[in-house]
């Protein structure tokens, strides 16, 4: 048997920056929601930056104690395969089926281009936060919910009067954010009653 | 004397969910480079997105030790006071000249917004970016450079084509990059070698 080869170091570079520029495609994913503003829907590159910065924000209200960090590198990787697999609207049933196998085969190409090392490590997160079973992930995917309900809201209830979402879909989409958060949950319920009465969800 | 009055939980929340929804407008400011396909210029949040996740890739060519979450922490706020001052491109000399001062009335306004601590606290890592002499500071500027660098490349230098920007411009404007990272440095200067040779830079 011999030693394993190390990788040339530029080589290494190299392998990053592929993947690097291949994921700046994450700036042309459009989500279904709007900006606060409610002037054009944001791109998941934008969505990425701003639950990573919740999770900064808000970590003292996961329902169990998280490493912070852990979240925030878990909100930057959490959509990357959206690159190849695209954005699954929440309450589009038919995109909900085939989008797991859809996403593993993007994960397989996408975290394919780091350095093995890199690749399983940005991997294993990306993996941790889809299984939902550690204290990081559940609240990361409560993150995930908090920010664009949060937008919604703020621009008027326009992305669910767009596509006719009713208060009942919503609460039943997002109840698992109490897993997570009840606080951020709490907060999201009485946000979900206010935009209610507002009429921007239907009954 | 008497004790602190605790925040109620409640404004604390809302104080952060009002710091939130603000910087959300940092996806509306426009960048100069583009996205790597070249079809747009990038928005503020989406770089601040690109650079953390190089943050999380990248450390290992710091040229000090670096505490990796801090910089990517760094790289999530380092932008932030754009929602007030705007970006101020690199190469315009009259932007720059007042830029420290909007900046820092940003700051003062937005992180204001949050709680105190957490305001401190994200102040705090904003104005260690800025005066660039942590070995976090030093490499968090270099990936500032390193990010839209790489992506005038990939898009046939665009940005640099429509604004004159000369070869030389590009390195004496970026050559603070070695502080943070020689390797770094030295693949960027191959990249801007290259885009001369390709006639994407003026002498």
């Amino acid at each position: 048997m011999t030693a394993p080869v190390p990788e040339p170091k530029e080589e290494r570079l190299a392998r990053q920056v592929r993947f690097l520029v291949e994921v700046d495609r994450l700036k042309e994913v459009l989500r279904r929601n709007y900006l606060a503003d409610g002037s054009r829907v944001e791109t998941t590159a934008e969505h990425s930056w701003h639950a990573a910065l919740m999770a900064l924000v808000l970590a003292e209200y996961a329902e169990a104690p998280v490493d912070r960090d852990k979240v925030v590198a878990m909100m930057l990787v959490h959509d990357i395969v959206e690159v190849d697999a695209g954005d699954t609207f929440l309450y589009d049933r038919e995109g909900q089926r085939d989008k797991a196998a859809r996403e593993a085969r993007a994960a397989d190409r996408l975290f394919g281009l780091l350095p093995p090392d890199q690749g399983r490590e940005l991997r294993a997160l990306w993996e941790e936060f889809e299984a939902g079973e550690t204290p990081e992930a559940r609240f990361a995917k409560s993150l995930d919910r908090f920010a664009p309900l949060t937008l919604n809201v703020a621009s008027g209830g326009r992305a669910w009067l767009e596509h006719g979402v009713r208060r009942e879909d919503v609460l039943r989409a997002n109840r698992h954010t109490a897993l997570g958060s009840q606080a951020l949950w709490a907060y999201m319920r009485a946000l979900v009653d206010e935009a209610h009465a507002r009429g921007y969800l239907g009954d």
